[in-house]
C-alpha cells in the first residue's frame, strides 16, 4: 500500500544481488531514491555496460572485455605454468595474494553429470590443447577441494597421465594461522597425509 | 589487473548500495556476471524506471509516481489526522504496524540550520496550509526522538499554537519486550516522565 508499483518492482530487482533480502533490498531502494538518485543511474549504467560487454578471455576463459584477458596478454607472464581454477571468483583470491606468475585457465564450474555439465561445458578440449601444443610445463589442479572439485581435478589428471605435462595439485591441509583443536577431521587427515620431511636428506 | 575496467566500474557503482563494502560490491559483481545477467538487466532498467517515474506526492511529499499518493487518495483513510515523519521509510514502518487509518505529512529530514534545512526545504509551508484550510483535526508529530527531530517538532508545535488544531506527539519510553536493565537512561527519564495512572479517576 505505501510502496508504488515501481518502488516494488526495484525492491524485487535487487533482491537478485547475492546476501540481500527484503529488508536490505527496501533500504537499498529508498536510500537511492530519496539521496543518491545518481549513484543510481551510474549503477544502472554500469550494469548495462557490464552485462553487455564483458565477455569471456578466448585463451583462459576469464572474464575479459577483450579477445584476450590482459593475464593472457602479459608477456611477463610464464604462460608454461597454467593454473586451472573453477571460477574467476577463485582467480582473484590467488591474484591478490601476487605470489603466482604463472596463467590460468577458469574452468566456470566443476564436473557434475547430474547437472548437465560434462568436459565440454568446461571447456576442457580448450586445454587439452594447450597442453598438446606443448606450450604447457605444469598444470596446477587448483580446483575446490569439494567432491565435486577434487572428481574435476581427477578426471583432467586421468585425461593428461599420457602427456609429458608435469601435474600438481594444490597442498591441502591445517590453513595459516588455524588451530588443530578446531580445524575439521577431513582437512586434519589431509594435512598428515600430505606431510613433509623437515630432515635435509643426507645427500644434499 | 585481474579485474577488467568494466568490472571495475561495476563494483564501484554497487558501492552506492547502503551497507555495501567493496568485498561484498566484489561478490554481487561477480555473481550477475557469472550467475545471473538477465538479473542484472532486470535491475538496471527498473533503477532507472524508478528514478525516471517515482516523484513526491503533492499532498504528502511520500514517494509517489503519481501527483496523488495511493495513501492521500484512498478515500477510507480519515484525511483528519495527519503523521507528521521525517522519512518515507518510517511511514512504512507505521503503515506496516497497520495501526494507523490517517493519513501523513513527509518532511524528508528535519530541520537542521547547519546544513541549511529550514522550515521551506521540509515543506512547512504546505503542512500549514492544510491546517489553515481547517482539513486537520489532529497532527501527530512522530518526528525521530533524536535532538533534531524533537526540534523539529518543537518548531512545528510553536507556529501552530494558535490555529485550533489538536496537537500530539507519540510516546517516548521503554520499547515493548525491552529490558529496563538495558534500556539507556534518556529513554528511561522519558519513561518515567510520560507516565501514566492505572487507577481509574473517582468520577469515571
Amino acid at each position: 500500500m505505501s510502496l508504488t508499483p515501481l518502488l516494488q518492482e526495484l525492491i524485487g530487482a535487487l533482491r537478485a544481488l547475492p546476501g540481500v533480502g527484503p529488508k536490505s533490498a527496501q533500504r537499498m531502494a529508498l536510500h537511492l531514491l530519496e539521496r543518491d538518485r545518481s549513484g543510481a543511474l551510474t549503477l544502472a549504467e554500469a550494469l548495462e555496460q557490464a552485462v553487455e560487454r564483458v565477455g569471456e578471455c578466448a585463451t583462459c576463459r576469464n572474464l575479459s572485455e577483450q579477445e584476450q584477458c590482459a593475464i593472457c596478454e602479459d608477456s611477463a607472464r610464464d604462460a608454461g605454468v597454467v593454473c586451472v581454477l573453477e571460477s574467476p571468483v577463485d582467480l582473484m583470491a590467488v591474484e591478490q595474494t601476487g605470489g603466482f606468475n604463472g596463467v590460468y585457465f577458469v574452468l566456470k564450474g566443476h564436473l557434475s553429470p547430474i547437472d548437465g555439465i560434462g568436459p565440454d561445458e568446461l571447456g576442457l578440449e580448450r586445454l587439452f590443447a594447450r597442453v598438446d601444443a606443448g606450450q604447457v610445463r605444469e598444470l596446477i589442479l587448483a580446483t575446490n577441494p569439494t567432491v565435486e572439485g577434487e572428481a574435476t581435478a581427477h578426471y583432467i589428471a586421468e585425461q593428461l597421465q599420457d602427456s609429458d605435462v608435469n601435474l600438481t595439485r594444490i597442498a591441502h591441509g591445517v590453513p595459516v594461522g588455524g588451530e588443530l583443536e578446531f580445524v575439521d577431521g577431513g582437512t586434519l587427515a589431509h594435512a598428515f597425509a600430505g606431510r613433509r620431511s623437515l630432515k635435509r636428506s643426507v645427500d644434499e
